[in-house]
């Protein structure tokens, strides 16, 4: 007799905080789970806190301490997902499947040791393979971790995602599922634009450019830890029944529609140095003390200089801004440029795709799109696979409203 | 030159869950600690968590299981201690403090692994004293512990109490804290009698017959453990400046009021087999099977038998009375006892006392005070410590006002 042994999956799932928010919302995720279970893969379920938690323990450390962070806060904020993990458990086992919660530190999150940003240094799954092989469903706590030390960190906003798919590449799993509120990544913000599309597939490359829209479905790092490990992510509703979104890095990327979406970033501050004389040197006298100020510098673009003279302007945060014009100015007068304007009221819009740097025309079709719209660009940036132009604030939103229907997003064509 | 090294007094402390029920009355706690810290003082403290939180928790748990019990719901509940300890930490650290907070896990609280009502096995401090040796106020989750697996457990209701006494005596404190919401340890309940006094001291023993008035104050194991490892504890309130009970061994214990308090229970029900054949072995049908089923027995009286037939009364609790029939019933039958009557509607009252057990005449004065007050007895039973009388339920309160005046507590003479 030949004895077929079954392949049984092994599946990685992430809830998030509005998946989890109340007990019923808890029982509705434990049935996805179950079922799942029953169709005979093993499955590791990572949560994030429910609801509000963690904004309500931030609310709490600031009424007793002015700067609570660091170690105190992040052993505070890890019980949001201690105890949205624990319920969970609970509602698996009254529905009469073994299920075991496991904390951070007890899953092998190890991180360094920055507290409230922590990074993820290793992961040791040893536990929750054992967990496994026992026939349980292991809920690991999300957005945690634990130092040498034996000290719990937090992996900063949206760590949840992290866990999961740095726990999803250790365990080798199928897939790394991204349960949450959106039905997938859609084409652009469908809030902003009525017909934007869920996409059925997208490469970790053009998710990561998705920016700060793409921020809102997963963490960057997240999809960054996909792609060097090369572990498929589906980002799907928990609340549908949709088929959601992959992102992986598969070949199918290379014959489908060009332009996959649109994304914008309103936080957009710019400064220019006015008559900066063109000589070594000045752009680190420059960029260096922003840096050492903290302050992230986005784009740069320095014009061809026409008698040693030249224009240098560069983008920051709206938040940035003040501190970022505090540290120009005197270097400006030190190295006797003409003067320092800035601009706050900006904004972004890219059109992302993969195929983009092997298809001339793209670029020229987006300027062509918006000055028929007679929005005027500011500045203009590219990666091989977008193209961003810096506007008005106030016209981002038509920018990507008519960018959506030039590319003809909508019918997904 | 002599070099004269200060004697450095450590002392634990432990706040309730109503002293750290919100951020005011965290940084009011704080404030405490910090005090006690500035007088020269190594400080743990031990705390509970906040206000309502383990109800909230449990009420959580019980919305998506019908049965949360066991390890998840131990994990679930430790957290409302995480997040008291580390606020409180934070608080201290506001005030320009050096603290720490720890996990009942990272303290060395080892326990077996009996879900909901772990026992404490050692008490490995070690990191407790590191942290003291840095200069930190070491703040302790109560309540928690874990197993030899570092599974989490708790100590069941009241644990914090537990952790206290046992961190306190493993780390040869001079003196365990009670931080609670009542004044000490009162001669009666002051809900019920107005003029109770508390008391300035108290031993271990007779804080223990204090019983189910006495475990409101503090758990009965922490007087247990107490005693075992002769720490003084101080029970005291965190809301006012008043000096508390210190409950202790000491030798001044001798030559005090000999009546030191009066108890009441209202939790009783009472069996009477009527008619049992007095015959070896009875005494054991009846109570291995009410030991079987869970049920424990209180009182037990067996009156002096009339021609080889007797009569057999205990106590169970007033939810233990069904059961405890259940078992009875048919046992009565088999041994051909002629019938069972129970009566759920009994209380207890007691006198409390160490010196009571070489001085003659209490238990008289106790008993005609009752009949005075046409209070009629229905069994009593006696230690060295305490003389108690189960009486109508409606008479017990009654009875604790009468017995109080009775034996001057109220003067403390």
């Amino acid at each position: 007799m030949t004895e077929v042994k079954s392949y049984v999956a092994l599946i990685v799932q992430k809830y998030g905080g509005t998946s989890v928010a109340d007990a019923d919302r808890i029982k509705n995720v434990a049935r996805r789970i179950a079922a799942t279970k029953d169709k005979g893969n093993q499955v590791v379920v990572v949560v994030s806190a429910m609801g509000d938690t963690t904004d309500e323990l931030i609310e709490l450390a600031y009424r007793v301490a002015r700067e609570p962070g660091g170690r105190e806060l992040d052993v505070l904020l890890s019980t949001g997902e201690i105890v949205s993990s624990t319920v969970l458990a609970m509602a698996l086992r009254d529905m009469g499947y073994k299920a075991i919660s496991l904390s951070g530190a007890q899953a092998g999150i190890h991180t360094d040791s920055a507290h409230s940003q922590a990074r993820i240094k290793k992961v040791e799954s040893k536990r929750v393979v054992t967990e496994l092989e026992k026939g349980n469903i292991v809920i690991v706590a999300g957005f945690q971790g634990v130092t040498g030390e034996m000290d719990v960190t937090t992996l900063g906003r949206g760590g949840s995602d992290i866990t999961a798919v740095a726990l999803a590449a250790s365990l080798g799993a199928s897939v790394c599922q991204i349960y949450t509120d959106v039905d997938g990544v859609y084409t652009a913000d469908p809030r902003l634009v009525p017909d934007a599309r869920p996409l059925v597939e997208i490469s970790y490359e053009e998710m990561l450019e998705l920016a700060t829209y793409g921020a809102k479905v997963i963490h960057s790092r997240a999809v960054e830890l996909g792609e060097l490990y090369d572990m498929p992510i589906l980002v799907v509703s928990s609340f549908t029944q949709n088929t959601g979104t992959l992102i992986h890095g598969g070949a199918s990327m290379e014959v489908r529609n060009k332009v996959v979406g649109i994304a914008r970033d309103l936080d957009v501050a710019k400064i220019t140095i006015v008559g900066v004389p063109d000589r070594p040197g000045i752009a680190a006298a420059i960029f260096q003390p922003l840096a050492e100020a903290g302050i992230s510098v986005d784009t740069i673009v320095q014009n061809a200089s026409i008698d040693n003279i030249t224009d240098l302007t560069f983008t920051v945060t709206k938040g940035d801004l003040a501190g970022a014009m505090r540290v120009v100015e005197p270097i400006a007068k030190l190295i006797e440029a003409r003067e320092c304007v800035s601009d706050s009221r900006l904004g972004k819009v890219s059109i992302i795709g993969t195929g983009m740097q092997n298809t001339p025309g793209y670029a020229a079709r987006m300027f062509e799109v918006l000055s028929g719209q007679g929005i005027n660009i500011q500045l203009i940036t590219t990666s091989e696979i977008r193209i961003t132009c810096i506007i008005d604030e106030a016209r981002v939103e038509d920018a990507v409203r008519v960018l959506h229907r030039a590319f003809k997003l909508e019918t997904g064509q």
